[in-house]
């Protein structure tokens, strides 16, 4: 084994950073005999230097990251901050330092991964990022090298914890939209602020990156059509429950029938209770991978949390050792194809909606009309009285496979119906 | 791109390698696209030439595989033949004639891994079989490279599809072992002579090397504890139901709780409803990781059939292929803990224990004084009258936590008890 050991430096110190650094103390003899040669903590760069780190050597601290990874030594650097700056700038100079780099920067990696990418490539340095999408669970590296030679299709996740844990609280207590977001506030699943979570911006990046790593194209967080999941309400579970599905907010990549195009979208959806994504309790996350030859297969675990995210840089960063060992390079950005990415107007899928409308004859008819016109096909109808008696009544309508923007024609036009009183909800229908 | 193309020989064309084939054939251009230059199969070698083979030039049919992998310019042999010989010899001398391997050779790989791990090394070459667990399933390499940052406790895993379709179908339809049996072999999922599947050769073969992989030691097949779930009853059925339990066989690797060895085992077991191998219906596999700081992981889908199997072959042979191209090599074997395999005896875990016992007073505190005798806790019993109204009664006891060897000593003393009719049935319980 080599002696000299390989300099890492870590940059962001909170709940991942400090995981990552503990691990490299207490497994130093583990990961060493893994790489091959010794791992050295090099420096951490924080914003708080006065803050009590256990076990990692005061000494090392420095709030001056950009001066750490121009330090030339450098040989990996784990950029656990977050957000786009300082990490993008820092990720730069540290290729431009020799220094490979392990980044858990989802929101980075989906609004900038071309110029990254170029920028490793430029310097002969490595790029990886498991821990950007899914926390523990492998999930970037069985794309990009497991599923190398296969040609995937579709990617169906529930990839954020915090609302996954809302909507599996709703669905199991029978508990509103905000009873259970406050409840997930007080265990700490949401952040003070939750937009980011709820309004299914957190998804929308890693759908970003994942669609663009299953597709072998680039697909930017702009091109991800998004919708939050804070306006389902516990009809919609009722509504789901008659239907034999559950809710959730799930993130779709999937290539056109044609494979001329692909398309990325986050939003909540009913999906049957007999998938395997429908049980995938809490704050778990898990992937549903469909590929030509492999066929089915699911990644299930935990999405976030500090010793899970870690434990994904760790196994990144032995990986960026070992090539650096070795003087090889792991693979880069796979954008070959150039697939073009289709607005959501585009996307075929399934849709579930609820009208209150008038309680007289004509109506269905009327309804029926609207759908048939846009040419979207009516899979069932239900209709039922309203229990406050007030001449209205609901009707629940299922279609089948329809373009959104057909749907979203039918709609305009209903909600211009005089019988139409309202359109209580939309919920697209997946996983069949 | 590189021009000049990488060299494969194809070792066997049966259901695996007429798929890799047929995918090499049909997807070039991509393969080319991520490997960075493209890859020609230079041959196939085959038991039976004149078997009409689709899409393969003929002119690449050979029965001389030694003299294929002899050829001296073959950059990856693939090996899809099977069984230990030829395979073992063919592998070798692919090694010693400068290519590197590619292999979905289970028997083998758990048989004499590390002889094949010290030939690639040796000459600098690639050994890559993620085929040769779980079919399409990405286990290997999210074990051995995605973990590498981390401390694996834990493999739990339904590893075999063929047992799974049978205890599934006995499962949901109150079949019997012979009746699910024959449906499977009707179906397929079974072969003529199943007992490699059945008495759990095969999944002990995967366990071998799981355990291997995940705790960076070396298993070999003779380490691992095996019985079959060919003497699982209707009746075990309906006990596990009792428990709020199904019946899985499982490959089962642990890391003792001290951290100073390992067991590896396969046998039918009792897992709750509510863990999520008990979900997974069919001939489907699933392997479940505990690890330090990732958690509990789940990694799901087909793990068999020939364009699944094949999946797995090209996403490795993409990786030889790459590291070719970069004078690199990938991971090698892993062995440094050198934790020592304990015997079954020594494993730790709970019982499910069915007696047949004479109705009398007294009885059960004579089975529970044994019990107690021999340093085995009881959790749980339950007694009832039999139907047959023989003057017998059963009684089913579920343990605690014991060792192997202590329930052994129990269940022999309990057999030689005067009311004690026979041991109806033993069965661990796992997952909780």
């Amino acid at each position: 084994m080599r002696t000299r050991p390989l300099k890492v430096a870590l940059l962001g110190c909170g709940v991942v950073g400090s995981e990552v650094a503990r691990i490299m103390t207490t497994h130093a003899d583990d990961l060493a005999a893994r790489i091959g040669a010794p791992v050295e903590l090099a420096g951490v760069a924080v914003r708080r230097p006065s803050k009590v780190r256990a076990g990692i050597d005061p000494a090392l601290i420095t709030t001056d990251a950009t001066a750490l990874v121009k330090r030339g030594d450098i040989d990996v650097a784990v950029e656990v901050i977050g957000g786009i700056e300082p990490a993008r700038a820092l990720i730069m100079t540290a290729f431009e330092h020799g220094a490979s780099v392990v980044s858990a920067n989802k929101a980075l990696l989906a609004q900038d991964g071309a110029a990254l990418h170029a920028a490793a490539e430029e310097h002969g340095r490595d790029l990886y990022y498991e821990a950007a999408v899914a926390g523990a669970i492998p999930l970037i590296r069985p794309l990009r090298e497991s599923l190398a030679g296969d040609t995937v299709n579709r990617v169906l996740g529930i990839v954020n914890g915090t609302t996954n844990f809302i909507l599996d609280k709703m669905d199991s207590t029978g508990a509103g939209y905000q009873e259970a977001l406050d409840e997930a506030t007080a265990l700490g699943y949401a952040e003070a602020d939750p937009t980011a979570d709820v309004e299914g911006f957190d998804a929308a990046a890693k759908a970003a990156i994942l669609a663009g790593i299953a597709f072998h194209t680039r697909v930017r967080l702009d091109d991800v059509y998004r919708e939050g999941m804070s306006e389902v309400t516990a009809a919609d579970f009722a509504s789901a429950r008659a239907m034999g599905c559950t809710i959730k907010l799930l993130a779709i990549c999937e290539r056109a029938a044609d494979g001329g195009s692909v398309t990325a979208r986050v939003h909540p959806a009913m999906i049957p209770l007999s998938h395997p994504l429908a049980s995938v309790r809490g704050a778990y996350n898990a992937v549903f991978v469909e590929a030509d030859a492999a066929g089915q297969l699911m990644f299930y675990g935990p999405g976030a949390g500090g010793a899970p995210t870690a434990s994904a840089v760790l196994g990144d960063l032995v990986a960026v050792c070992r090539n650096r060992l070795g003087e090889a390079k792991g693979p880069g950005e796979s954008a070959y194809t150039r697939l073009p990415v289709s607005p959501m107007g585009e996307v075929v899928t399934r849709y579930h909606i609820s009208l209150d409308v008038a309680d007289k004859p004509g109506v269905l008819a009327q309804v029926a009309t609207v759908f048939a016109e846009h040419g979207v096909s009516i899979d069932t109808v239900r209709q039922q009285g309203r229990m406050d008696g007030g001449g209205d009544a609901s009707l629940v309508v299922v279609t089948h496979r329809a373009a959104d923007a057909a749907l979203s024609g039918t709609v305009e036009a209903l909600r211009r119906l005089d019988t139409v009183r309202g359109v209580a909800s939309i919920m697209r229908v997946e996983g069949e």
